[in-house]
């Protein structure tokens, strides 16, 4: 007998229809002898009319009564899904974040779990009875409702399989697994059987939206053996998600990725002198803007040189007037910036053994003629930044330079 | 300063105008200083629509459930509504029935309050914070959200003016008082100044909807001071409701009220024996069907008489049903029903001093002709059953008899 949480997105459970699809595929675990806990979204679409609701009333809403209206969708859905497990002979009962004790900390609309209180689960399970839990939603020690973000439910799922030392943690979604790249791209692109969770966290991050990067962070802390797979397919296989000494035929290169949310701004006439860098990131550190990849390049003259770097696209209005503000500080000639770009990434735990990746790389995009402008790697991805126009063919060229359509094991 | 309960009911927070249009009226009983708790309802339409969701899964949903999904109805509007107090300057935080620990029973769908506990109520009002309360909901003590039935929001907001023992209770609705009669009946009817508790309980149990009948008896049992308000006027005078000594000038009779949803059976040729009676009224008890009026004919010849009595039109099949299927204990010739009858009432205070009240009644309603089926009275009302066909006719013609579009003190 194991114990499996089985999660179910927005589309998943987005109408009664597709609510008692998903009563079914529960019982066919139930049936199995498992012990199962559900964690479900919101349907498809609520989330989104609660949060305008909010901005109707006032745009800049208090996010604690946000939350407080926003996690009523997970809680019609634990619900309505209570009463589908009933009608088909499961016995099931809803929890919300609070019922289950999530305990969160107090940070509204983007919380995190400090605890769970899996005691009541437990006592459901011993008893044949389905929890049905509410996702993306907790409780901080004050007594107020919390969510913890967008696509949240992942972590709730992960955090409650960990808390239970679960077997299993399917997260199901309208996707049948992780793929070797956007298949709207690439016709040929390849799901994959196996991923490790380093590889996934880049992936997740680097904008494969298939999982929250917190659910994998976590699934990795606590070794947390993850699958993504469809809820609308029969007998879905999907990709794993596990340790790297769990996959026995690993593959080099295990995908491209591309991320369209990034922009670029460079900083010229920076006078090159010790403490300059620092003022530069520093005044962005303050304002809370992440930066991603930094090129310096070397100045002719060894006086003056040009920074430029990257963050996300809706930070660029507020990075540059930070920059003006801290103007005499840093002494720069001139500030441009363009959003204009993406960001392409290859990504593969192959790497740390082998090397001539990055060349292959650059070869592939420089033959279809595309410019790369910046780069930076990390041990187990290469990313580049280019103009946006050359998105596809960047991927499409990459899919094929490291052959991905077939399994290639190292 | 006084601390004064606001409840706004559906229609007054139907969208996002008119929870801008309360979170007005509540600045301005705020700005006079005084303390405030605003307890609100679901927006209106998405109860019903809950509900349907609901019944959508599955018709005979579990209640437990229904009252999960139902209740987040309340959890929206109280979130709303906190934003909108605080745009326009209230400081305001939401409470949902756990969080202010609105302990009831367990009869999901249908829940009684036990007790509730107002210290984090009291924390906010001195603290200068207008509580937005979730009215229609509590927490059973397995720790499972509960829903008090139709109109519940009514009873959550005098059963909080209860336990602050706050100076006034009042409720905002969409009619701006109790009229001596339906307003859509007869024109000249008149809004009544005030009215005492036993007055509206007979209304608001015979069919004013005005109030939820168990919000006018806790009001009555803690002597709370309730007012009905119109949430659509600038400066609402309403209807008070409380004990008759506070009443300096009491009206001989308060109002006409009607009820439809009233249905009349007779068995004939029952044996006129002990024991009869009781052996129909309890087989009707034992399927839980309440039976309001009972008339039981004199028997010429001492041996068979009929016994006619009235029940809600949902109950006929059923007690026809339980009728028969004891048809051999009670013995009787017949049974016939009739759905197609009105229950007319005239109700005061004054008829406990005033004689001659039932004569005058049914000397209107002779005088039009109208025919009465069947009589109940109590110390404060009488009431009749006609032809529904009748029923405006009569209320015209009563409201006449009575003079009601005048004042009449006693």
């Amino acid at each position: 007998m194991a114990v499996v949480v089985q999660k179910f997105g927005g589309t998943s459970v987005g109408d009664v229809d597709r609510i008692r699809n998903v009563a079914n595929k529960v019982k066919k675990e139930y049936d199995k002898g498992n012990q199962v806990v559900v964690v479900v979204s919101a349907m498809a679409g609520v989330t989104n009319q609660l949060v305008e609701l909010c901005g109707d009333v006032n745009p800049s809403y208090d996010m604690k009564e946000y939350d407080t209206v926003v996690s009523t969708g997970e809680q019609v859905t634990i619900g309505l899904l209570a009463i589908a497990l009933q009608s088909i002979g499961v016995p099931a009962r809803s929890f919300t974040g609070w019922q289950l004790h999530m305990i969160t900390d107090e940070e509204a609309g983007k919380a995190r779990i400090d605890h769970i209180d899996v005691d009541d689960i437990k006592k459901c399970l011993d008893k044949g009875i389905v929890p049905v839990v509410a996702g993306f939603q907790g409780v901080d020690e004050n007594n107020r409702i919390t969510t913890l973000g967008r696509g949240g439910s992942d972590t709730s799922a992960v955090a409650i399989a960990a808390a239970l030392k679960a077997d299993r943690c399917d997260i199901y979604t309208d996707v049948d697994g992780v793929y070797t790249t956007d298949p709207r791209f690439v016709k040929s692109a390849r799901r994959l059987d196996k991923l490790t969770y380093e590889e996934m966290l880049e992936m997740a991050s680097l904008g494969a939206k298939v999982l929250q990067t917190r659910s994998v962070e976590l699934a990795m802390k606590y070794q947390v053996n993850l699958r993504v797979v469809s809820s609308f397919e029969e007998e879905p296989i999907g990709t794993t998600i596990c340790d790297e000494e769990d996959i026995v035929e690993k593959e080099l290169i295990s995908g491209i990725t591309y991320s369209r949310d990034e922009a670029k701004i460079t900083l010229s006439g920076v006078r090159d002198e010790p403490g300059v860098s620092a003022a530069v990131f520093d005044a962005l550190a303050s304002a809370n803007i992440c930066v991603d990849m930094i090129v310096q390049t070397d100045s002719a003259d060894g006086s003056r040189t040009d920074i430029t770097f990257t963050l996300a696209q809706g930070d660029v209005n507020k990075a540059i007037s930070v920059l003006d503000s801290n103007h005499d500080k840093i002494g720069y000639h001139g500030i441009k910036s363009d959003t204009n770009c993406v960001k392409v990434s290859v990504i593969g735990v192959g790497m740390r053994t082998h090397a001539g990746i990055a060349n292959k790389m650059f070869h592939a995009l420089s033959e279809k003629g595309i410019n790369v402008q910046t780069i930076s790697t990390s041990e187990i991805k290469i990313s580049v930044l280019i103009a946006d126009e050359y998105t596809e063919l960047a991927v499409r060229a990459l899919h094929t330079a490291f052959n991905l359509e077939n399994k290639h094991i190292i």
